[in-house]
């Protein structure tokens, strides 16, 4: 299975006009890849995907699959809000080395559930990949049902979903019905980083982690302990990083890992506008939480 | 002031591709010319701009200005999900024969009011053309509140603001709240077409249609009646519109108009995918509406 364990995010470094800095990506894919992630996804949320045009994308793809060099499965975002625009993204992420596409229904036009299905459809029989589905409404502002899900779920080459995580105490019930709504064999992984750790303790197969595709170590760790089934040693390293849940919570993960890239060294870039970098008070918050971390949890953060 | 009277918002009829049909588009254009609708729009949400790649989207805008001949203002959508795209679109429009750009806050990672000002304010800058805030969260994702209306309108080259349109009783203080926060001789104006009538009746600058940009006999005569201080007939114009309304509500302006547009044949295309042309039950429904406000309301629907 290629969606299992823990799946990270690198964030996709961009110059202004939207280019993006092979090198620099692949620094970071090398850090992810010397974590020993399970697996990771460019092109997320967390890599922009909407905001990267469909050469940039490719060669995101492509930059990534270089740097990994077949050591663990590569995963990419081929969302977008034309159907036909998606095949395209998918088709260029399988070509450029990628080994599961994942695949948010992008809206603008609220979309009918009718609609989706059918859109995930034509990309998973036209794209060429095997498909996570990304459910994020947050983002997509279009919510996947679990009879959507099920339904998605028996379409050929649909083999994962990557669902919202709940808060803690309905993880159990959440891995449960979405167990129950999907095939044998199907990947059920969730997202939020705040509030995945109990999903992955009450037995889901993978978490797709923003902080994973930045600060590797002590996730690795997490889903070390909970494979060894230490799940206080788990519950400890998930309680460890509330500060930066927290910070999640406050300002986005996506513009704390931009401000923790940049304040630790490892990258440069600023998110793509209109998203604006944090403002210092934001940044001087992050800093704090990172040099607390470094001190009491991974000195590798 | 542009920004002012019926402004009618046409689909923009394109193939399965995404390439303008720029001959459909101006039967389209001609036909509201015709009716002595204030003003047109081209890619608003009806045409569907999203969806629309740059260089379509500049066809798009001179196939209406060629059909236009300076006889109405055109406006333009020119929203897009990165700023640098934004701006490109707006000074395409400008150069294509736009004089208002109409621009939303087009979100995936949900944004902040900081920057959406900054947003705002780069385009409005480097656009070169008037702006007109187009606040529609249903779409966008982002509801733009009174206190960042009021900083937006007071940027340069921010002119007018397309609100959502309340239910009827709360039209009078929807507009005299955005009256209050914004500069004297800005443009209040709303869309949502089913409830947007109550507002012109107190006193809103414009009503931005989909309606319009199909079927704008009713709606010019709409607009007349409240001019002259007609409002029982502007009422009753309203009311006979309700059918219609009622479907907009149910399936969405921009299908309903899709489905509209075949029908009647005044133009065969789809809506772009993954949005799905309407089921056959559906279509049934907005014939018959249709067929009814033709007999009681205006033959010209």
């Amino acid at each position: 299975m290629f969606a299992s364990g823990l799946i990270a995010f690198p964030i996709t470094p961009m110059d202004a006009d939207g280019r993006v800095d092979a090198a620099a990506l692949r620094r970071l894919v090398r850090r992810l890849v010397d974590a020993e992630v399970d697996a990771v996804c460019v092109l997320g949320s967390t890599g922009s995907y909407p905001f990267v045009a469909r050469d940039e994308r490719r060669r995101a793809v492509e930059a990534a699959a270089a740097e990994i060099d077949g050591a663990l499965p590569l995963m990419a975002g081929v969302g977008a809000l034309r159907t036909d625009h998606a095949v395209l993204h998918t088709q260029d992420a399988a070509g450029a080395g990628a080994v599961m596409g994942l695949l948010a229904p992008v809206s603008y036009t609220p979309l009918t559930d009718e609609e989706v299905e059918t859109h995930f459809a034509t990309v998973a029989g036209e794209g060429g990949l095997p498909l996570c589905i990304y459910d994020n409404p947050a983002s997509t502002h279009f919510a996947i049902s679990d009879a959507l899900s099920a339904r998605l779920s028996r379409i050929p080459n649909i083999v994962a979903v990557k669902s919202p995580s709940p808060p803690g105490p309905e993880a159990k019930d959440r891995v449960e019905a979405l167990r129950a709504s999907t095939p044998e064999g199907f990947s059920v992984g969730f997202s939020g980083d705040a509030t995945a750790a109990e999903t992955m303790i009450a037995g889901a197969d993978a978490w797709y982690s923003v902080l994973g595709g930045l600060f590797p170590a002590p996730l690795v760790a997490f889903r070390r302990a909970v494979a060894a089934g230490d799940i206080e040693e788990a519950r400890r390293l998930d309680l460890a990083l509330r500060p930066l849940w927290d910070l999640f919570r406050e300002f986005s993960g996506l513009r704390v890992v931009y401000a923790a890239a940049r304040l630790t060294g490892l990258c440069a870039a600023d998110p793509p506008r209109p998203i604006l970098p944090l403002p210092a008070a934001a940044q001087a918050k992050v800093a704090e939480v990172i040099a607390n971390l470094r001190g009491t949890l991974d000195p590798r953060l």
